[in-house]
């Protein structure tokens, strides 16, 4: 399987999951200060001009939690999925849809304000209320996340998927640590894990980066 | 299992969903005209305020993609779901996510441009955005529809999904049938689904609603 990814993405968790399922893999890097996503070599092979993007032979895929899906049920036996039925599922379907339409979404307002509206005299604005946004959704997360231990029960897709947004907190400049105890705990944990530790330090970054 | 729902939201294809599988369920409308998603009651049943909200039992469940996947889960016998680990099912899952993360966003910049800002004279540009970005999806969503069946090889839980948003098209006054001639006739091929006529005559709508 090959990943297409920018560092600190929100490619950043299939490139965990990667790492935890045990896969051969290899990383391309796209290089967004170069404005690569958008070039057409790229966008012949992700006309969404996004990462991540996940190719496995002739098989291409995009949509992050679609993609750590694909991954996990390719290797069962690293059992980073609840069972089919289980509420546990349920529940970490409902957090990976959360966090792409949701708190994702809100640090879009923050960081690419153009996609809302072509009047520039507006983006700030915009900005201005994604910070507002981004800031609630945490606040929101806080109230959810569990004390001890995952998301849904058991460790799964949905728990680096967290962590590279908790991450963009203390990117946004927010004091994540201070304001937001048990996600910060949660990030701790989750760079407990080698698997974790691997794709960190291969995209040169930590979950506790601050802004710059 | 209860589900909340609001006509013609996308509450309709979780609503669609226990149609197909012949659950018992019941239906519990939100007022959109009078806030009710936003009262102390639903609030506190659902605190994003918003529909749908699915509750079976002691266990409750939001985000769309969630819960079409949980209520199809508990019904295997309804083959709403490809295999765990097939290409199908990952194209599944990239839908499912498309449509909650990029379409149904997209149409939020055109209903509800002030969750982008507070700044009331930069909503208007907000609209016209929202209005180009979705009928640009459309557009990339037509080139990717099959000519005939369904999105994922057999009908899924996205198929449903993609309809409620076409109606939004509808609703929003694009000519969904001479512009996007694929979406038109797998919205067709959904609208003879009897699952499918139960739902949209339970809220009284179809998928070619105009606008007004």
């Amino acid at each position: 399987m090959k990943l297409y990814y920018a560092p600190g993405t929100c490619a950043l968790a299939a490139h965990i999951v990667l790492e935890e399922v045990g896969a051969p893999f290899t990383l391309e890097k796209v290089d967004f200060a170069a404005d690569e996503q958008n070039s057409p070599g790229y966008l012949s092979l992700n006309p969404k001009g996004r990462v991540p993007l996940l190719v496995d032979g002739d098989f291409s895929l995009t949509e992050a939690p679609a993609i750590l899906q694909y991954i996990a049920e390719q290797y069962p036996e690293a059992d980073l999925l609840p069972p089919l039925g289980a509420r546990e599922r349920a529940r970490m379907l409902e957090w990976l849809n959360y966090l792409s339409s949701g708190l994702h979404i809100a640090f879009s307002y923050i960081m690419r304000p153009h996609r809302y509206t072509d009047d520039a005299s507006a983006h700030a604005g915009i900005v201005e209320k994604g910070r507002a946004v981004f800031h609630d959704s945490f606040q929101y997360i806080e109230g959810r996340v569990p004390e001890d231990g995952w998301l849904a029960g058991a460790y799964s897709v949905a728990d680096p998927y967290l962590g590279t947004m908790y991450r963009w907190g203390n990117r946004a400049g927010y004091a994540m640590k201070q304001d937001f105890p048990r996600l910060a705990a949660h990030a701790e944990r989750l760079s407990a894990r080698p698997a974790v530790q691997r794709a960190l330090a291969t995209e040169g970054i930590t979950l506790e980066d601050r802004p710059g």
